[in-house]
């Protein structure tokens, strides 16, 4: 995660084939709402993160951290659950609404996330 | 995690009975490498959530910011692998040293932080 | 999981509306080549769990136990990953493709797995 | 996890350096009641694998089945939180009461253990 202006562009096909949407790209659409409740989490995020930067530094009580730092993981997947919803229901739905093949491609990208990347 | 300034007191005995040391107080030690490498740590991973925020502001495409999202979980990991060390080897060892009773509070304390905590 | 004969049936409408496919009832198709991997696996997994029992029943040391519960995990998600392909393909597709308020219920369902109950 | 029968022997120095306990070894001690309820919950996690396979059988609903691989999981979690807890008190007490090279020794093991295979 070095450079996150520029994400992983390793399938340029996208979700329907557009040049703009999919891997690199931006999302087919996404609930103003959720965005809203999306910036608002992160940005309670980061400010967790400060906080733990202030604990280590002022050296408090290990576990106290460990229990902090779950909490985050916590509120990220919080994110992860609204992202995925809305990927769901605006590219992974039309790309399965797009043919058989951009289904499939979906279908492993959805697997990798799950399974690599939802924890 | 409302308040990062006042972590939970919910065992004031702490780490071998001492005041200081101990939940909602200050770790027995911290070793300085580690300090030093959690505090770059949680300052890059200040810097990815931020980039989320970024993306999200974006509408970048869903799977991407997901992917993202995994490298912050795995970046605290990191970070609560190191304190998880530290933890052991200072204030676990000396509770363990302390005798039966403070060693017990600690098994407790230890597998609540990996089964609830750790993830 | 008192009763492996009669699962949860908190959801009676199923995938697309019909009586036997959904929760409580059947799948909507299962590549056969999946089945025969998933029951293989998971006469493999009944052999470690056999194994486990006899590694605990032996007094064996627990971190060994530990690191072969471990590799248990890491096989029930391999059959978890086989299923959840088969699920998005079939199941999710037709109810995704049936109408918006059975794409909804799926979306939820899909959150529900992917958030709670695929670790 | 090919051969439950032989344990990796990856650290022979075991804990406290004896040629009987530790990794490929066996136990320090095991609590009489905590083997008992582990035995008891793995006999019961076979019957759970077993009903699996049977699930995968008749061809029931995917997300059925993966609600109740997510509960083998949980029950897998539960000897895990056995076992760890029987490890920390016995045979990670005496590493760390031994000396401060078997101590590292532990450490290193325990933080393997928690990061690497305890999920």
């Amino acid at each position: 995660m070095d450079d996150l202006e520029t994400p992983p562009l390793d399938d340029p096909a996208g979700c329907g084939g557009a040049a703009a949407p999919g891997p690199g790209g931006l999302a087919r659409a996404v609930d103003p709402e959720i965005k809203e409740r999306n910036l608002k989490r992160l940005r309670r995020i980061e400010g967790q993160v400060r906080g733990l930067q202030k604990m280590v530094q002022d050296d408090r009580y290990c576990a106290d951290i460990l229990t902090q730092i779950s909490s985050v993981h916590e509120a990220l997947r919080g994110v992860g659950r609204e992202l995925m919803r809305n990927h769901l229901k605006h590219c992974a739905t039309a790309a399965i609404q797009d043919g058989a093949e951009s289904a499939e491609q979906m279908y492993d990208e959805l697997i990798e996330l799950i399974f690599k990347h939802s924890r």
